[in-house]
């Protein structure tokens, strides 16, 4: 059973939800993922806590962490770049696989992530300063191109949120020129790695998707690999 | 916190988690409705259990809601109107309140359900054979106006097949002429008592949308209404 660490946003959740149900394959009912999803819109706020001397949100994401590891969960995810911050010591003594959205990411960027590439990255604040993509991708050999501090105030923050705010055609259009912009500047591709973002996009029918890279896409394919993994070696068994 | 027994099928249980999140009236995160999704697709099925001699989903379902109540849920949802076929045997001996899918319907329904009445219900052969609906909307006064059997085999039946399946445009136009049908027949409002069936509608635009009722947002509207009293309350004390 996939264990799902969520609310940070609760609609980034339920669209990761619908994302992991769309990309398994099923003829039934029987065939799709157990899943636990733990919603937690209360926990503390991830930006304050990188960018200033906000509340940590790791005591709640560990109990949440705990919560699904003790109703049954065998493996974890979490639709939340942001929240990735804490990921290693979320993972240091998790007793079960925990699915990275980053390496869910770069696989799904596949041959895009290859050396000399150069991938924009659309993010919070906190999570370009976290730098949470950054370690894995430059590995790869790939330039990351930032929206400018404009960028950031006028279109990327906004947009996000306006998601949480429920308006998402608005998100969708605030959001699009921080994009343009990437793609201008040299981007061979665009990652948005906020899970708010594709959400946004998707309210508008935007053909800028095409040149984008989906986190929680992403991270549900992976965690559909894991599961088909798991059900094949279930039923060899 | 919310707890969701889900699974039945995974995709009605995403379709919920998205309405709830979307029908919570929020400017931030932790204004949302902390919840825990159990989404359980391997519970036996249910149509075989009421029409047949299928093996009983009770013991199942019983397991996913103790193991919510287990977690932490102080209130239960089940997006699946068969189910709540079970329903009394899972409300008689729980600790915390369990909302009806069908007392959410009619409170959706309004004036729409008084006497007199003729409301069309599409359901699974299960939700109608088990009348999960009739005591109540009798109780108001309604007439309930069923699918024909034929339109069961080829329209209704088909098409909750299909949403299971991923084939979603698909299941909206092997439906709509059973709702046709019903509305042709005299229904003043058609109730889409299968929670499968709502997406199948929205996934061709369907204009006669405007004439049905959603069980899964009806039920998503209730546990809304009973988080605001909650968060309400305990703002008060």
């Amino acid at each position: 059973m996939l264990g799902v660490i969520g609310g940070m946003g609760p609609l980034a959740t339920a669209d990761f939800f619908r994302k992991l149900v769309d990309e398994t394959p099923a003829a039934n009912d029987e065939d799709h993922v157990p899943v636990l999803v733990h919603s937690v819109p209360q926990i503390p706020r991830r930006p304050p806590a990188i960018l200033a001397d906000g509340e940590s949100p790791l005591p709640a994401l560990c109990r949440v962490r705990d919560r699904l590891i003790a109703a049954g969960a065998t493996a974890l995810a979490m639709p939340c770049n942001t929240a990735h911050y804490w990921y290693d010591e979320l993972a240091i003594d998790c007793p079960v696989p925990f699915l990275h959205i980053v390496d869910a990411t770069v696989a799904e960027l596949g041959d895009r992530a290859r050396s000399g590439a150069r991938l924009g990255l659309i993010a919070t604040e906190a999570t370009l300063a976290g730098q949470v993509y950054d370690a894995r991708l430059a590995a790869l050999g790939c330039e990351l191109l930032r929206p400018s501090p404009e960028q950031m105030q006028r279109h990327v923050l906004p947009s996000i949120a306006q998601v949480k705010q429920g308006a998402l055609a608005e998100a969708g259009r605030t959001l699009a020129p921080a994009i343009e912009g990437l793609l201008d500047a040299g981007a061979d591709a665009v990652v948005l790695a906020c899970t708010e973002t594709p959400i946004a996009l998707d309210a508008i029918g935007s053909p800028l998707r095409a040149r984008c890279v989906d986190s929680t896409l992403a991270l549900a394919r992976a965690c559909v690999r894991w599961w088909l993994a798991r059900r094949t070696e279930a039923t060899a068994k």
